[in-house]
């Protein structure tokens, strides 16, 4: 019954493909490296490094077949290792501040292509101008390879509830992946680039008009990579805290279209935006940013030690929310010296994340609401047990096992959480670097569930050197199995995965 | 199609039948006050109140028809607050120490009658003795009274999957409640009437015997009252670490037979051990504490600041794992001045509670296990979507309905933790009370999970009296949610529950 042996050779095909295209990208880092006269090298041993890499692993002995369930899997887990892997290589031979020690080189690198942006950078200005955008690029390629591992793949594979998202195209034929996923990647490609563009041209608009006068070109291009990509790298230690407010405004919108629905995006721009407009999960998505915005600035506002007047308190609590919910990890201001409220609200949007089909990471809209529903339903089949009320989803009716699933992600996210959480803890008393519980709790969401910056020494202008190499290992682990929905590394280490 | 309006009148007649109960065992304190001379006043005030409201309730106009699932939701919310308010009158009154305030008072009272344990007492001498034993007696009572909830109303209504217990006479008949209570209410009352009579002669031969000079009569009686109600109350402020060695080991097997299924050790007295023997929710629940305790006693033996000795070790370890496990609450030594490591194993052990159909609070194993078999299945499903395995718990299939539930009910116990947690901190801070955030986790967990102790200033030698009076009151709701498995509560809030 379709029980066969996994195809692996399959899973390395694309593995490889995707390695050897690695090579274009770091072609433009290396393009900045000789125009400030920086070392090349970083680059050429990255380059070479993923030619041959990609070539091996393409030239298996064998016949690649068709990618089903468990060869997407596979290749998923393995090209997310070995491209962060492969990432890494720059920062390691450039070997510039913290970067110099291998484990923080490849920390980096997970954190740029998980699209987390949680940094163990200290000094940012040991390091070349070259190096600090191939953080950002890398950031950018992962926010590609999230679209279309999201709306191709994991979507059609159902991982936890995801083939609940509204997309014309789903297939349901898990045997035909590799056409499907070349052309998911046609669609959704050009709405990408085009965004990140605008992002560019709007930033740099910004610096010409006089508004933004460090908004210069390398710093536009710089994060109009890691906004649409709800990324969060910045070459600035102060993150886009170091711009004018008016950056900060209109960073926003940026990063709450990479959280929005690409595909719903897609329709509306070919004419159908109804489809985006009357989904529920935009309105819970931007419903959340508002309310979590309001209680943040209510907060703010209260706070007799912070003083912001009132557009920088609007500002910021809009700025900063909008930041968390969308997973962007971007700050405008240090908000570790907010109030206990102000930064549990904070700790608390973390989790939620934005619409599926998009860059965002964490757990996301779609399964926050449809747990509610679910609970909601729940209570009414309590009292009537004999009544039968299915879920809907924007009017529709959905599946039970749907339902289950989400469950499930949502459990098995938290149950992750909670043992990094208490991993990160003991492991610091372990070396005498007393973590105190909030910090580890928001450091463990903020790698687990891809946002970046977390309280305390991770706080948005500090970073994640201090924790111990172990910490860091775990955590280069947790942001890798977290950025692919955590069932693509789980069930290798099923028997039944291997198992004909 | 049945779906008519609630007959509260047949919830409320059964609450006054519970409030003129209590009449009965108000009058062993009252007793006690004669007996010590103290103060009869307390007692003889809520003697009167539990019967003037008992009568009121029950004497309510109309005729009081069977209890369906909304009548039954609805008398099991009631019940639990107003015993709780009635069980506070004696703290009240007598009006000693921290108990003066009303808050207070009703704190103790519903983390007695919770079997919870928490305890916002802080010199336990300015207390009569007479006092001191019903808050004693009050948890006995609620260790009786969340018995038959367990074994005879959740398990009938399905509540979080409950009806996946392992019980006989299990009739589904939804409709017909009051019978099936006086029947298990029969069943269960003498095995848990035998196993406390056993705890008091066991604990008070210590004493005969000279192993336990302090283990008195009194102590004897109060602790066996608050050892197979999983309660953890004791009239001394160092628990049972007041006691010696030998009365620790005593109490661990009354701790765990507490939190043993009781239907499943009636069929064992009955001549039919393999049930019990054979049960898969007794290994994991076995094997928890097991592995907690090896974990936390390894913990222990490598912390230098420790210094207690090989079998205290082992002692300490035992006691306190299963003390946590079992949601007893008890503590042989004053653990929050463990290491990190240890008392973080302690927390997470506060999530795991015994089996279903017992005296347990918290999660229960029986929910753990089932999600733990359904992850591995989901993952089996994942790389094999054409495969339909049917989870099995001791063989036998069980429905993806009660999957579905209990994932829910996971979610939802976590959910509730994370707000109670969040309010704790932010709640503390507004007063400046800066309480860590490892200190409201565990005073959240231990109150809405019904352990009792935490750590910070509501450990296992301290006090909950340092808190807000709005946190307390936090507190009480979350006790009074927690012990009656959240959805008696919450399905209060819904607009199905009243419509006809
Ligand atoms: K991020
Ligand atoms: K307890």
């Amino acid at each position: 019954m379709g029980l066969i042996r996994v195809d692996w050779r399959a899973s390395f095909d694309l593995t490889g493909r995707v390695l050897l295209y690695l090579a274009g990208p770091l072609s433009f880092p290396l393009f900045l490296a000789m125009l400030y006269g920086e070392s090349t090298l970083p680059f050429l041993a990255a380059i070479g490094a993923t030619l041959v890499l990609g070539g091996l692993l393409r030239g298996l002995p064998g016949d690649p077949g068709d990618l089903g369930p468990r060869e997407a899997f596979l290749a998923v887990a393995s090209i997310w290792l070995l491209v962060a892997v492969v990432g890494s290589i720059p920062f390691a031979v450039a070997a510039t501040g913290t970067l110099a020690h291998p484990i923080n080189a490849v920390f980096e690198s997970m954190s740029g292509l998980t699209t987390t942006g949680a940094t163990v950078l200290e000094d940012f200005s040991v390091h070349g101008r070259s190096i600090l955008m191939w953080r950002q690029l890398i950031q950018w390629l992962g926010g590609l390879g999230i679209l279309v591992l999201a709306t191709a793949i994991l979507s059609e594979l159902g991982v936890g509830g995801a083939q609940l998202m509204d997309t014309e195209t789903q297939s349901k034929n898990v045997s035909k992946l590799t056409p499907r996923i070349s052309e998911t990647a046609r669609l959704i490609w050009g709405l990408y680039l085009g965004l990140t563009a605008l992002a560019a041209v709007v930033y740099y608009t910004l610096h010409l008009t006089g508004l933004a006068p460090q908004m210069d070109l390398y710093n536009a291009v710089a994060h109009a990579f890691t906004s649409v990509a709800t990324a969060g790298f910045s070459p600035e230690p102060a993150s886009v805290g170091a711009f004018a407010p008016i950056v900060q405004w209109a960073v926003v919108p940026f990063m709450i279209a990479g959280s929005t629905s690409f595909v719903l995006m897609y329709f509306a721009l070919k004419g159908d935006p109804m489809r985006l407009l009357k989904n529920e999960e935009f309105h819970f998505y931007l419903g959340s940013i508002a309310v979590f915005a309001a209680v943040v600035a209510g907060a703010l506002f209260i706070d007799p030690t912070v003083g912001f007047g009132g557009e920088a308190t609007i500002r910021h609590a809009v700025f900063n929310v909008a930041s968390m919910v969308t997973t962007t990890g971007y700050a405008s201001t240090d908000f570790d010296l907010w109030s206990s409220a102000a930064k549990h609200m904070l700790f608390l949007c973390m989790f939620l994340g934005g619409m599926v089909g998009s860059t965002t990471c964490s757990i996301k809209s779609l399964r926050w609401l449809v747990a509610l529903k679910a609970f909601k339903r729940n209570l009414f089949t309590s009292v009537h047990p004999e009544a039968v009320r299915p879920v809907r989803l924007s009017g529709k009716p959905i599946e039970e096992e749907a339902i289950r699933d989400i469950y499930a992600y949502l459990l098995l996210s938290i149950i992750i959480f909670t043992l990094l959480t208490v991993f990160i803890v003991v492991d610091s008393a372990r070396v005498g670097a007393n973590v105190s519980e909030f910090e580890a709790m928001g450091a463990a969401a903020s790698t687990f569930l891809n946002i970046g910056p977390a309280f305390g020494d991770a706080g948005p202008y500090g970073t994640y050197n201090g924790f111990p190499m172990t910490t860091k290992t775990a955590m280069i682990l947790l942001m890798w199995i977290g950025r692919i929905e955590i069932i693509p590394v789980l069930v290798l280490f099923t028997a039944a995965f291997w198992r004909s």
